[in-house]
């Protein structure tokens, strides 16, 4: 009877994928929700405008650092699930768990955005996405062993496995430059997010 | 005349998947967004942020067992969406009840974040909670009677509505708990969540 | 060459009708964002509890009758659309028209909410209410006169028509209610709403 | 091996579509989410509401030009995507970029209802537009570079380009104009989105 339920269940990668677009759309756009206009009170002039607008630069940057690593996760995501033939109902709560962590992200992120200077909001930042690398992982072993995986890209097993785990090595050797200085942990994954995202236009990449 | 209208309107099962995904990816990701960071002016060192983030464990934990009933609504939801062959106007309603429900968690949440020793919080978190099956039990009876229901899907009937009883007696259980101590509530409905999330992963389910 | 983009623009009704589910959802969501948890410096007790919660009960009615009034809508607009053959330019303006006011919805409704014995706040209510009426008509007669509407619903046209002047017509009168006093307007329309929402599952209609 | 990723990675439109209506969905809900209702305090009578309401106007006004300037640019994304036989790695970065630029319009559109007399306000809000025509031109010429464009549009090249040019230079005109005086720039601006999004309506184009 069990088994019936669990058999229905959670089948649709369409409904998956309409979910998962949403809550990354939400969480997109709820990232720069943070950047706050400067009090008019405080602004007299055109150059106190600019002032109060100054300090938001550095924000700005930790957004779009955010909007990347969403970017990257989303097209990792979106790839797996595209090459699924179907979902059941554990792949579909690994995608829940997967968008857990996406929407946590915006926290991750205003964290950040406000102590770059501290250790803990960086480590707690890589451990955000240490968890999507680790469950998007799962994913891709749990739909291998479930039979989901269209056979073509059951080929490129090799090279979906390797890439998530050296993705997640660099970024962990970049949090653990934090031991020396945040804002060289900040830079290098910085730089390794913008390696994944322009390397392909540019139609080479600097990193494997 | 007015028969015509409802006979056209509200049929499209996708649209509805298409709204119901949006109202779950916004609720889900506007969960989280009451996780607030620290104050930065009360923060002076490393202690001082990792004291700041430690009172927002409980309330994480909170937001992950509102995730938790989310994603079993919507894969509640979306078992029976997938398994109608069409919508009517009733049915609509009926769903844009249950989402009205589903816009409503992010409050409960909050208020049982905040007031998680009070009796009043919890209860009214139970009610949410026992609201959504109850529109859910009504969608489906309401389908059936409409002859809305695939074939295939008519026969798990059974199954389906022991599950939603099952499921919402154990919810009763654990909301009557809370007289004794709201602790006990609270930890028998994570366990319960839980149980509906990761029993499948495993295999096995520890309660039918 | 003007022309030329125009014919290719903007002929995506299922992107229109994407773009309107997504609108729907967050507003639909958002509605009840405005309801905040008691402050808990307030709070020593059960009872505390309660009575802070009680002033939200009118709160929640007047966001239920907003969810109301976005599903009517929802399912009014998703009728036409699900019954054009496609969409173009003009028809497109027309629903990002009917979607800004749509997007104004959360706002009256705070407005309301917040000042519900206020003249002001129900006529701009209605405003609102009556704009989403007018540009659905207006998207009706675009399509009727561009032969956007499939040939079955053309023959629907009286219908669908007498429908919206109807009840414009009855939320008018429901505003009018307002010169003698604010809550007679205000039930007046929740029973409105309610008789377009729940009437079709029992079977007959109230008003036509 | 890093090719094979790149070859089945992004490759979905309808996904990047999807994306792209849940960004534009809630950054269009959010620009009206600023509108705040007047403290009740500060109210005493119908009067006094209308006095609150009035300062508001202004900015409903610059929002219904965010509104239509992001209409705009769905319709043109849309317009493109509608038109691209499949995405791949490079395009989906490229959308993401655009809908970076997107997510930041509430913020650059709060800004301008802030601060509408200043020319940093101005600047940074005809930058945010600039952007997006640029990122939407980029698209275009990536996906004829990357032959992803149908037979049929890939015809309309000249016509594409000539209205995504001639649009941002009367918006850099537009945005010139401030030096004198910015009300004149705002007031250009805004007949300038008017044109776009009217003109269909009324079967001609006042500008080309």
């Amino acid at each position: 009877m069990r088994g019936h339920y669990n058999l229905i269940a959670g089948q649709s990668i369409e409904r998956l994928a309409a979910l998962s677009d949403g809550v990354f759309a939400v969480a997109m756009t709820l990232l720069v929700l943070d950047l706050r206009t400067p009090a008019a009170a405080a602004v007299h002039g055109e150059r106190d405008l600019m002032h109060a607008l100054l300090p938001l630069a550095p924000r700005l940057l930790v957004y779009l650092m955010s909007f990347l690593t969403l970017g990257i996760f989303w097209i990792g995501q979106q790839t797996q699930l595209n090459n699924f033939e179907r979902a059941d109902r554990d792949l579909s709560w690994i995608h829940l768990a997967f968008l857990f962590l996406v929407s946590l992200m915006p926290f991750s992120t205003a964290l950040m955005a406000e102590f770059f200077h501290y250790r803990t909001a960086l480590v707690l930042y890589w451990l955000n996405i240490l968890l999507l690398g680790v469950v998007l992982f799962a994913s891709w072993r749990l739909a291998l062993r479930h039979g989901l995986v269209t056979e073509t890209m059951r080929a490129g097993t090799g090279a979906i496995e390797r890439r998530i785990i050296v993705a997640q090595l660099l970024y962990a050797f970049g949090a653990v430059l934090c031991i020396f200085n945040t804002s060289w942990s900040l830079g290098f994954i910085i730089l390794l997010q913008l390696n994944y995202a322009l390397a392909p236009a540019f139609s080479r990449r600097w990193i494997p």
